[in-house]
């Protein structure tokens, strides 16, 4: 099968992460609950794999990374951690459900109010944004990349169009490991991460990088290997937003993942730009098939034919030509309204910077048969 | 280094569960979030996870069994998710932080109340639980074992002597994969089960198995890959506990953990009980050495030593025998207080059955030196 669903999960491990999460599972302590030499061990790679993260996104220190099982629990922390009663909210309608449920949630719960930032001439414009905020505005929530079109919101303008005081919250589930993320030189405040897309890390491996202006309330509760004797959580971080055993296996893997991302990112995003790029080239001339990307460094590639639906056309992809695409509506039902592609969704390819442009030619024939049928 | 804390995590993972990890990470697809083949057969076996889990323990169903990035998560969704204002809950002393802190957080918001049972010649006495219960009480939290001393409550006496409505919330972080622990034949409502420790899986394996008398409500929100329309979660299980990707690496080592404890649960407890019964009668001569648990399927294995304290004690184990144990409180401070081992704590040395009673003999042998010393 030719795997084109990166963007749902990396379908393939780098060696090095292999064989970390192999390492983990041959010789593993629990990092921070005993004093062992193992444990100790495993607790120096959890704290180098914080230190990584902090300083490949211009993060704001060790600890304030706190690792989560998924960028949703990350952006739950962001959100339902730190949002109090009566604060508003300003959001774009590229996001993910990871961040439109939690703040609908809120919402319902009568305790925040949000605005959601529509799309101007296909983009995110950041004085659009500015034009939102009220008094009473915390927080603004905004993709660093759309996981359906690519689509990356300029995170540094949009800061400039925002009051110093509200906190600036990135999902990177997908620019994470593409796009140049610096958080203390884009003014983030908070940043969520996917360590199994971009970072090439397992599935379960995930963080929030935070800065000293958030004070994220934890959402679960429980051991800590730190405080024993308190009923209530610690009062640090990264501590106190980590109850339960950490998953040693995947914070290694984001590790190795992490240190392929310092020494490749660039060329790897040019890489997924050229494959992005020669897929446009090849579909642009079909009958019938509307493109919903540009070039992009996050490899994202979502199209629609008109004479069959999304899911339909996957399922041809899947089942005649063994190709892995994702039809529907991505988790992300405001886009496809935004686009004018909802309730049925687009097609979505979407490459690892190990494909070669072979996988996107087989691509480009089966749908050249597809619609010249 | 001979390790002895697998109470804290299992240190060396079945050939089985690290091929299947490995396998997920060479071709890996993100189950339930695509309609392609790969990502079906993930969809697939995260399906066959939750039905060898139901029927494992006794449970209700593959629909009721939730993933959870650990116990403590699980815990949470039993407790926070669950538990309204005005409810009172029953727990004990055995119980680890993460049913206390989120009971403790509970109550501090004013949300419930809760009594906690003391030891009764050392054991939970269910008669006491029922003493306890008042016309609010809603939920009684026991652990199925201590993870300190290995102490088992007898859960099936505790249901008969709680009224039907009171719902049983049983903590299977320790007794997990050692106890034949069968929810509908025991009477509990939850079973929050940690992969990682006696069903042989990673760290990030963990599940919430729960009754048709439960409807825990979310804590995190996200995309399911379910329902994407909806600004809510979905409203059926699991998917509405289960916002964000799940680690698919981790369930397919929960798979293979669980299958080793379908086969050979029983043989395995024996050992346990062996490795323990034989580190029992070797430490019983030692002068100053007060044992504080007896032979028990769960390997667990607490002792202190009045000359020095219990995180001395592990130290000296780890750098002069190369020994890991745990000392402390081990997230547990109401059993050390019921124990009179608080605020010291106590070591814990903690087996798999994969282990050998030269492993035993090794530690007898290093703290008969200590104690002879």
């Amino acid at each position: 099968m030719i795997y084109l669903d990166n963007a749902a999960t990396e379908g393939y491990k780098p060696a090095a992460v292999q064989s970390a999460v192999l390492a983990a599972m041959k010789v593993c302590a629990n990092p921070g609950r005993s004093g062992h030499r193992l444990s100790l061990a495993c607790a120096e790679r959890v704290l180098a794999c914080r230190e990584l993260l902090s300083d490949l996104f211009g993060g704001y220190g060790y600890e304030r990374v706190a690792f989560t099982r998924s960028c949703t629990e990350a952006l739950n922390l962001a959100l339902i951690g730190v949002l109090e009663k009566g604060d508003h909210v300003i959001t774009t309608c590229l996001e993910h459900n990871s961040v439109l449920r939690p703040l609908h949630v809120l919402q319902e719960a009568g305790v925040i109010s949000y605005d959601v930032v529509p799309l101007k001439n296909g983009h995110i414009d950041p004085a659009s944004i500015s034009s939102l905020v009220k008094k009473n505005t915390r927080m603004c929530v905004v993709t660093t990349a759309s996981n359906v079109t690519g689509e990356a919101p300029d995170l540094k303008e949009i800061r400039k169009h925002l009051p110093e005081r509200v906190l600036l919250v990135a999902d990177g589930a997908q620019g994470g490991g593409h796009l140049p993320i610096h958080m203390r030189e884009w003014g983030l405040d908070a940043l969520a991460l996917a360590g199994h897309k971009g970072l090439h890390a397992i599935q379960g491996a995930a963080a929030l990088l935070f800065s000293e202006r958030m004070e994220p309330r934890p959402l679960l509760f429980g051991g800590t290997g730190s405080e024993s004797f308190r009923l209530g959580m610690p009062s640090f971080y990264p501590d106190r937003l980590e109850a339960g055993t950490l998953s040693y296996p995947a914070i290694c893997s984001l590790y190795e993942g992490a240190l392929i991302v310092k020494a490749h990112r660039k060329e790897d995003a040019e890489r997924l730009f050229e494959l992005t790029a020669v897929l446009h080239a090849a579909l642009t001339p079909l009958n019938g098939c509307k493109l919903y990307f540009v070039p992009n460094p996050c490899g994202i590639a979502a199209f629609s034919y008109e004479k069959i639906s999304s899911e339909e056309l996957a399922g041809i992809l899947s089942e005649k030509y063994d190709i892995a695409v994702r039809g529907g509506l991505h988790c992300a039902p405001l886009v496809h309204k935004a686009l004018g592609t909802f309730p049925d969704g687009l097609v979505r390819a979407s490459f690892s910077p190990a494909q070669s442009l072979k996988e996107v030619d087989i691509l480009a024939r089966a749908l050249k048969e597809i619609t010249c049928f």
